[in-house]
């Protein structure tokens, strides 16, 4: 197993031990792509989102989010970042932007579905904005991350379709 | 009258000559920002909206998106990029990524909330998309120009009222 | 032909026709990466500098930016675009947003070698700034374009070098 | 002391606690912005680095980058991330997207100084890349905080003076 591959796993096994479910994120690029390709399914959806984590800077972008919400639930950071990310702030936007160099590789498509995600929060997005207001739960980078995943997958779907 | 006044005039007036009402703009950001601050009214939401448009990088974006919009109506750009630029062409992308300059002054919420716009495409923004299907008129820049300058004005007032 | 080889060859093209030897990009890859990899050599370079021409959002950026150079030139800009884009004001911006748009594609390393060939100017990137002081020439945006291709070129090798 | 007030001061102390001397940061802006405006100098050059450090979105990006620094250096980040961040891995990309948050906030002349001093290392940003080489340090995230703030300072200083 080469260290490209390492990497993919590890990216997948952290979110999935974060309670992601790949498969709720496949659903939501299947409903946000259906109206402008009917044809799209759960399968292609989940093509998609894999090959996104497959590469690099979506690897590391992950990563690095859920190290911090790990430490940031295991109080193994310092005041004031430790609370700044335990809230959520709405300002603090270094979540956001680790989320962007994830859509920043698939174009501007990707950018605006983040946004959009980030705002409306359907399905499994809306899922983690509840979980971070159960007591001890860190789920701030966690929740721009997978929108992050989604609209990447949307945006690259939509580039191999258009 | 200096010369950063000479730019935020220009920037207003390439605006206006293309049918962008900047009330409507203001009646966007009240609506947006009503949920988190019931206070804000539409002069509050104007003097944010003419604060964006004095930022140098906003001023600059607006004055080149416009221009291209113009020498394509005008058919003065060359192909392939003229047709590009009149059809509005999904896997373009300039338009946004000159768009997000003006999000990029203010901040991680003015990104997500540009997505949003640029997706759900409320008051004045579907108008410029239906605009867009007029025979012979090209929107390709400001429609993305406008809901950019509404996110930064956007995120400057929930940064200043946060 | 279909039309992604149609972008390809007219973003190839447009460059040309504003005096662009694609050799001497490679030669810039060349020589920023021997320290790196002893073995890179022209031809391989040549061959990164091709695949950047090849992604959409490069061509897009290429036949955007070239277009304004010839707008400005044949004075079928407005005042004050016209003005800022002939004398390539330093605080314009518009140009080095296009051009990171390349970059971006290309992770972070393209973003920081972009920095240094724009502010080191070796080569052709040089000869390009002499070109912009010759009367009636306007090479603001193919400046910016060119250090972009040769920062992603190079990022692109070393990432698959690396 | 408002809120506001705190993060300052807790982001500089984070950049001190970690050998960061800020005079040091001033005497590079002085030295690259001196071929522009001879004028200039240490203590007008500070004002623009601590004008910076007061800016919400560098605040967080410092915090943020030096709790990533620490954390790695007592070995609380878990692997694969651990490594990377050890041996600040030329692909890793993170540090650099977080650091260009910073000089995104300060027009695209802030991204070429950014990526300009980045590459040639002056004074004291060379001086921590050798720090990074001493056993059990990791300064990872330091290293391009300090290029980033001073390119942001370079920026700031030259549109003031421009």
């Amino acid at each position: 197993m080469n260290k490209q591959q390492d990497l993919f796993l590890a990216a997948k096994t952290a979110l999935e031990d974060r309670g992601v479910d790949l498969n709720e994120l496949a659903i939501l690029v299947c409903n946000a792509q259906k109206k402008h390709n009917p044809d799209i399914n759960e399968e292609v959806a989940m093509h998609h989102i894999i090959s996104v984590l497959k590469k690099r800077e979506v690897q590391h972008a992950v990563l690095t989010g859920i190290a911090l919400d790990v430490a940031a639930e295991q109080k193994l950071l310092p005041e004031p970042l430790l609370g700044i990310i335990e809230r959520d702030e709405g300002l603090y936007g270094v979540d956001e932007t680790l989320a962007m160099s994830i859509t920043g590789c698939y174009g501007s498509i990707a950018s605006s579905n983040f946004g959009y995600f980030d705002i409306v929060k359907p399905g499994i997005i809306g899922l983690f904005n509840d979980k971070k207001a159960k007591p001890g739960e860190v789920h701030t980078y966690a929740d721009d991350l997978i929108c992050a995943i989604v609209a990447a997958a949307c945006s690259r779907y939509a580039h191999r379709a258009g």
